[in-house]
């Protein structure tokens, strides 16, 4: 019989307790040792906005697993409240120091897996210190966070940094009643995920729930009361009133225990790892937040700090350090989240993340619905799709809206898994009855339009660019077609605006001037494009649409004056 | 200039609109002809049971699109109330008779398109023609059922098929008030669509929503009053009293036409066409209903009528008859409903399918929530996959239950359509939060439980195979593994049944008979394969698990009589 294989997983957190069940399901003889700083494993962090809202109303159900069940069910023994403060690699040995009797002891392994997770980034800012400034990472974190509220009667919260958490959180913190800012570095909400068309029709929902952003600015530090409590932000513009702080600045990995002993750290400051996931030691494993992921369509490295990441890791950690060969492909940039009552997710590369990797880009931008729209209560969302102009290749895709997204974005990591073109993507054999999706998917639909764009069929302008020509000296005219109530009800305010329905274009051709340049609107682009294909074949030669048209319109938008009175 | 593209398109259901609309954006010269035989063009006919049922509340919302339209944004030639009677295809020239005047003309064509569509089968049974006995495929149709309905304050509906359309009306009958019997020649509902297990999973919810299911039964004809009013279905053994009969029997392709001019008629009985949706005739193009389509797994041909291929096909002939070169490059046999609280959904090749087609196929059933377990209102879903032994290529999948299923079938359309490996799937960066999913998707679980099964750690029987041992001769351990509670709570009743809970499993090895063959279970078969992972460690020989143990057992299952009582 061979020797009994001795495995240390150090950190319980996902990755870890994944790798140590999968390593006992595939060897029911090793000797596992899962090491532990805090008191729990298995905690559910990802839930813990919910449970600052009190969504998720005990802190029970965030704990999934439970010391006891790990010694009973999969024979490991669990060191909670222990750490791990060196690795010594040559002699095969992990020193541990309690953090209840404060005693050292050196255990010895065959192989060691290292899932130690991530810290969320605080910058050295000025007052960090004062109370009532938070991070979220932690149930204790929750707990501090709720109590404080409650104890406090806090009225004011400011978010910093528009991440996931940040969105997640100021939902959290308008349903606890707070009035809440969000203060961003750069010129959108989620500005690492999201293009600016995008955000900027998030941004409106989270305005319209309240919620004060404050983008284009950097926070330099916070000031307090006499006794001790935040109550200013200070940006380099200007200062915030508050009463508690939430720093939502991303996460970096743990990666001091890998670094002192030698093992190598990427370029993004992950633990570097193959695709087994062995860290340059091939005895060490590593995975979830600390190490550094393959992203599978530029090939480059990026970090990922999400539990379903971290799982999937453990699972092929668990695999191989039992004597496995598994491997882990990479990943693509996937994230979904739940800002009040938007949906909003992606994948793959944004636009500028394209650009920036020097691709050619086509894109679309195509507002629909989530199912039949002569099923009640279908509700809208607005796809981005990026590909590539030569192969027509998909590069990563937006969904967002009050409608179902996770479904079209499930389907489109599919699709970027396999390399799909837009061609693919508009013939999947998605299904289809009307409680449940439209004849034509959303995806089909903007899959289409690249399409046309590809095949010269459809020409267009991004809103942004047709904001810019509507500020600009040049002449064009801004042609919508869509009816006149609709026209009446809301339109874009422009001296270069003028309406034909589409119904009355092609009779009424002599009214546009064949010598300037039209960009075509209605609602979703769909008429705008039709309208551009009859001018075409009317022979007019400068026509575009706008993409997106009205629904997707990222800025101000003129509503009639009895409407405005209203509020709407 | 070239000469004007004359395009004829007969039929204005789905296809037949897309393709005209298409062709015209393709090209804004061509000379374009659309012939309907009805009144209406582009009538939303997967909308019809939930317009008889009241939730679409009036028959415009499934008017997609006025003649007028055509004529007046597209520049198309509607000809309704006309019917096609010969395709001359030397002379390329179709002969039209107008429904209302009875005049012929004759129409010369350079591209054709049949977009005839198909017509719901109805077997020669006796009695057909009695008053009350309806099929659904028409707006009319729809208007029918409901006047009868309330007119004739009808009690007793039955319906005579468990396919799809059954499926969604015995939802709207029951809503509607009636006592609704589903009679079905096979062993199960939707038997083209679903396995056994699958199919039994959904009876339960049928009957727990009032539905009388008769299965196994041939219907031979029907009785009726004085008035000639149906009020009995007649079966082979025994009848039904109804007053009203819904043939729900499936579709039969409209080929008539295509036959009289001697196109191809595949083996499917639909139109033969190739990749380009040409005909046998390369200037006769079809699509919708009315062809036969490949199947991406068997690349056999195979029939489907649903508006989302019509569309594709409509797109694909629009740029074709245009000029263009686009392929259609087939079908998944994808299907979707909602069938009362429960959401079916299925794509590939089921088991029985697959095992048809002579693959050797491994599988998984695997119980599962809709996302997190922690945040509010999950609701269950079931997977099943299939996939192929030698390679762990997938073949096909089910997922049904209240929850979200139509993500999950959409996301292995996808991988489906790419050929994806359970190895595929299993690492998929599919989006997670919250609120959207498990950290690990239904998905993953269900394909990591093929790769387990694949890689030897996972061994399994099917409920019906354990139904089998339960009731037969040899012996063996049916060893619950759950908690002592969920035993107490309910239980599959069996001689051979025992209950261990997990926790003990390891203290209590020696109360098992090594010499039988254990089959383990749970609630979920998590429990129940690590309770095999355990026995296999500890020398057992001969263990399985059950797959998807209680929650998916399709047969009897005991509670406790307290919840029997109350009639739990």
């Amino acid at each position: 019989m061979s020797k009994q294989n001795r495995i240390i997983i150090i950190g319980g957190s996902a990755c870890g307790p994944k790798a140590a069940a999968r390593a006992r399901r595939c060897d029911q003889h090793a000797m596992i040792t899962m090491v532990e700083q805090g008191e729990r494993l298995s905690v559910a962090t990802c839930g813990l906005p919910y449970y600052v809202s009190g969504v998720i109303e005990s802190r029970d159900e965030l704990l999934q697993r439970h010391p006891d069940f790990f010694r009973d069910v999969l024979d490991i023994d669990v060191l909670t409240r222990t750490t791990a403060t060196f690795i010594n690699r040559e002699a095969h040995t992990v020193e541990l120091v309690s953090l209840d009797t404060n005693k050292t002891s050196i255990m010895e392994y065959d192989k060691l897996v290292l899932s130690t997770g991530s810290t969320p980034a605080t910058p050295p800012l000025q007052g960090r210190d004062l109370k009532g400034i938070f991070t979220l990472t932690k149930i204790e974190d929750a707990d501090a966070i709720r109590s404080v509220l409650a104890q406090r009667k806090s009225k004011k919260a400011t978010i910093i940094g528009a991440g996931l958490i940040g969105q997640e959180m100021a939902e959290t913190l308008v349903a606890l009643g707070l009035e809440v800012t969000i203060i961003e570095l750069f010129d959108r909400v989620l500005p690492a995920l999201l293009d600016f068309e995008i955000s900027a029709y998030l941004e409106k929902h989270l305005k319209a729930n309240g919620v004060n952003l404050l983008l284009n600015q950097r926070v330099t530090g916070f000031n307090g009361d006499n006794d001790g409590w935040v109550n200013k932000v200070v940006m380099e513009s200007g200062q915030v009133e508050t009463n508690m702080v939430l720093l939502a600045l991303g996460a970096r990995p743990n990666t001091t225990l890998a670094q002192k002993c030698g093992l190598i750290i990427g370029p993004t400051r992950g633990i570097a790892v193959n695709e087994y996931l062995q860290t340059s030691d091939p005895d060490i494993y590593a995975g979830g937040d600390c190490i550094e992921n393959m992203n599978l369509i530029t090939k480059q490295k990026m970090l990922a700090a999400l539990g379903s990441i971290a799982n999937k890791h453990g699972r092929v950690i668990g695999s191989n350090v039992a004597g496995g060969r598994e491997t882990f492909p990479g990943i693509l940039g996937t994230a979904i989240a739940k800002v009040f009552e938007y949906n909003v997710a992606r994948v793959g590369l944004n636009e500028s993340q394209a650009r920036e990797a020097g691709y050619d880009v086509v894109t679309s931008l195509v507002p629909g619905y989530e199912h039949a729209t002569y099923y009640p209560h279908g509700k809208e969302i607005l796809v981005k799709l990026i590909a590539e102009k030569s192969t027509g290749k998909l590069l990563g895709g937006q969904v967002i809206g009050p409608g179902e997204t996770g479904k079209r974005v499930d389907v489109l990591v599919t699709a970027l898994t396999f390399g799909a073109t837009v061609d693919d993507l508009a013939n999947l054999d998605l299904a289809y009855a009307p409680p449940f999706n439209n004849a034509l998917d959303p995806l089909h639909n903007a899959a289409n339009v690249i399409r046309n764009k590809l095949s010269g069929y459809a020409r267009s302008l991004p809103p942004m660019e047709v904001h810019d020509k509507i500020q600009g000296e040049d002449k064009f005219t801004l042609l919508d077609v869509r009816s006149p109530d609709e026209w009446q009800e809301t339109r874009i305010a422009a001296t270069q605006a003028g309406l034909i329905p589409l119904r009355e274009l092609r009779s009424r051709l002599n009214e546009l001037d064949r010598a300037v340049e039209i960009v075509t609107l209605c609602h979703s682009s769909v008429r705008a494009y039709q309208a551009q294909r009859i001018l075409d074949g009317a022979g007019f030669h400068d026509v575009k649409f706008m993409d997106g048209s009205i629904a997707t319109w990222p800025y101000e938008i003129s509503s009639t004056e009895a409407e405005s009175a209203q509020g709407v």
